[in-house]
Order: C-alpha cells, then sequence, then structure tokens
C-alpha cells in the first residue's frame, strides 16, 4: 500500500518539525501542525492560543490533572473536548489530501488507515541541546529543563490518550535519530518510504 | 563518524536476522550470531549448545532467575561470567573489523564506540506469525507463543543487564517495522546509513 499520509511524532530539540516541513516542501504534499490547532480554534470558537495551551502540551499540572480536571455534565473535561476536536480535525485531513502532520498522536488517531507512514524522530543530548539554545536564545540549562518538561507533557498526553508507550519503537513504522544520521538523511530516507 | 558496525536488535518472527545477513553479505562485512556463541564457548571451554542455553534466551524461569541462581564465590551467576565473556568477545570482534553483530545486547555493549549503528527490527502481528511458521513448521497458535516466549527473554536479558526498555526507540539509530517496509527496503536503508 501506498503511503499517502506521514506523521511525525518527536523529541523536542530533535529537529522533527523541521525535517517534516522539508519533507512536505519536497513532496509537494500539505504540511499540518498549528494550522490544526487554528483549524480546531474556529469550529470551536476558541481562541488559537487557548487550544494550544490545552491541546498537545497539557496537562500542566501532570498526570492527575486528567483526572481531578473540570468536567462537564458529559463527563468529559474541556481536555477531552478539545481532543476530540483534534483527532476529528486529523480524521479529515488524511481522508482529504496527502499530507505531513506533526505531533498530536496523529500516528495513533490513523491507526486504522493503512496508508499512513508512521515516524518517531529522537536525538542525542549534546545535538538537542545546541539546537534548543539556538531556537530559542537560551542558556544550557534553560533548553534542558525546556526539554525535559517538554517531552514529559507529550508523553503523558499519549499515554494518556492511546495507552501506548511514547516513543516505543513498535507505534512507528519508522524512527530515526537525527543526531546520528543527520537531518537531510533522516529527509531521504523517510521520503524514499 | 562513519559507522563500521552494525548491531541489529530484532523481534522474534520480524526476519532481523535475515536483514542482517544480507546487509552483511552485501557489505561484505562479517557476520556474527551464533559465531560468536561459538567463540564464546571455546574461550570457556563450555559447549556451544550449553552456553546456548544460558546466553540470550536466558533467565529460563524468569527474571527471578537472575536473583536466585546459584553464584560462585565471587558472586558472579554462571549466566553473569556468560554475559561477562559474551561482553568481551563482541568488545573484541569490533576492535577487529566492520562487522554486522546480531542480538546479544550489542548495542549496548559497543555504547562508548561513535562509529556504531544501531539497528532495531520489529513487525506487524500477521507478518510474524506467518513467517515463524513457514520456517519452524509450526501451527499458527504455537507461533505466537514462540513468539511471546522469545520476545519476554529477549526483553528481560536486555532490560537486566543494560538498564534500559528492549524496543525504546531511544536505544537504536533506526528503528524499522520490516512488515511495512519490506525486507529489502529495511536493507536498504540500513545500508546507506
Amino acid at each position: 500500500m501506498t503511503k499517502r499520509i506521514i506523521t511525525i511524532s518527536r523529541e523536542f530539540g530533535s529537529g522533527g518539525r523541521f525535517i517534516g516541513e522539508e519533507v512536505a516542501k519536497n513532496l509537494g504534499i500539505a504540511y499540518y501542525d498549528k494550522n490544526i490547532i487554528d483549524e480546531i480554534a474556529e469550529q470551536l470558537g476558541l481562541s488559537p492560543d487557548y487550544i494550544q495551551e490545552s491541546a498537545e502540551l497539557s496537562p500542566k499540572k501532570g498526570l492527575f490533572a486528567y483526572a481531578l480536571v473540570g468536567r462537564d455534565i458529559t463527563g468529559k473535561s474541556v481536555e477531552d473536548m478539545v481532543y476530540e476536536a483534534q483527532r476529528k480535525v486529523i480524521l479529515d485531513l488524511a481522508e482529504k489530501e496527502p499530507c505531513v502532520i506533526i505531533g498530536r498522536n496523529a500516528d495513533y488517531i490513523l491507526r486504522d488507515r493503512d496508508d499512513v507512514l508512521n515516524v518517531f524522530i529522537h536525538g542525542d543530548m549534546p545535538e538537542k541541546i545546541h539546537r534548543i539554545i539556538g531556537l530559542y536564545n537560551v542558556e544550557a540549562k534553560e533548553a534542558v529543563k525546556m526539554m525535559a518538561d517538554t517531552d514529559k507533557r507529550r508523553m503523558t498526553n499519549y499515554n494518556f490518550y492511546t495507552d501506548q508507550k511514547w516513543g516505543k519503537a513498535s507505534n512507528y513504522t519508522l524512527c530515526l535519530n537525527s543526531s546520528q544520521l543527520g537531518y537531510d538523511r533522516c529527509e531521504k530516507i523517510i521520503m524514499e518510504c
């Protein structure tokens, strides 16, 4: 089965987003990341900023927030509603056109399709720290903290909604260490697949 | 840094051993799997059959065997000694020549070298079952049991000796789903890297 959709999950600082953008550009297909958030926001009548805070990087207070957060009369938390909206958007996008989707548990959400290439990009500490320092203009210590914090939230969110383990090889078609392989090589491998 | 050594860890039935053999053949480099076991056996004066039982697939009785197994006066179990011998052989082989090494926690044992490409090969259930049925001439039910059993032992052995999680993407340079990518594509990607 030819792959039409590429999902990219990634460690913070691994360049996964950049690699996904380059792949989409080179293949001439759509690229979705913050765009998805905006689209969800439009559908829900919520501001992109609000969704961005609540969506992928939640919960800010750790795993318990999923249990303790305020729920509406249906028993759904705001975060569940955001996730549900996000899920629908991702299903629609995959149906509509070939595309690259970054993060947002898209690998799991699209698990019933057989035209999806699921990629996980990770990297080595020194290279990730170096990249974060350059991108966010922060000190090394702050970069390490940002990395630990962001990856912890991504992992918590993924594990909670998918009942799978974030970063476990068997969830993905392809896992690449961008520090050892280089961004160009990663892009090339993804495009060949 | 150019990679001289390729280690391949794999799920049972994923074709990882076959892929490794093909890669070694195509690159014209050495291939080590049971050869390692024989070499260890020679060094220790133990028979290959005995080592094979005690080495990678141990412990037969689960994790507790690591704690409860008989120990010599130095506090080392027979399994620890086998592992230590295995480790030395792998370090020597990596020093000696470019090669492909299958299993045996070689990724972890060679972690201090920067010329090693660590690969993990996994696959989807139906394809793995199909392969095991063909290779071992067993029924599907037996194939599933063999797979669960072997992977559990590999995982237990790996997690015990490396303090890492078997099959976690970040331990490897490259993780490939051989069912989705096909054996040829896997070989091609490994050789390019």
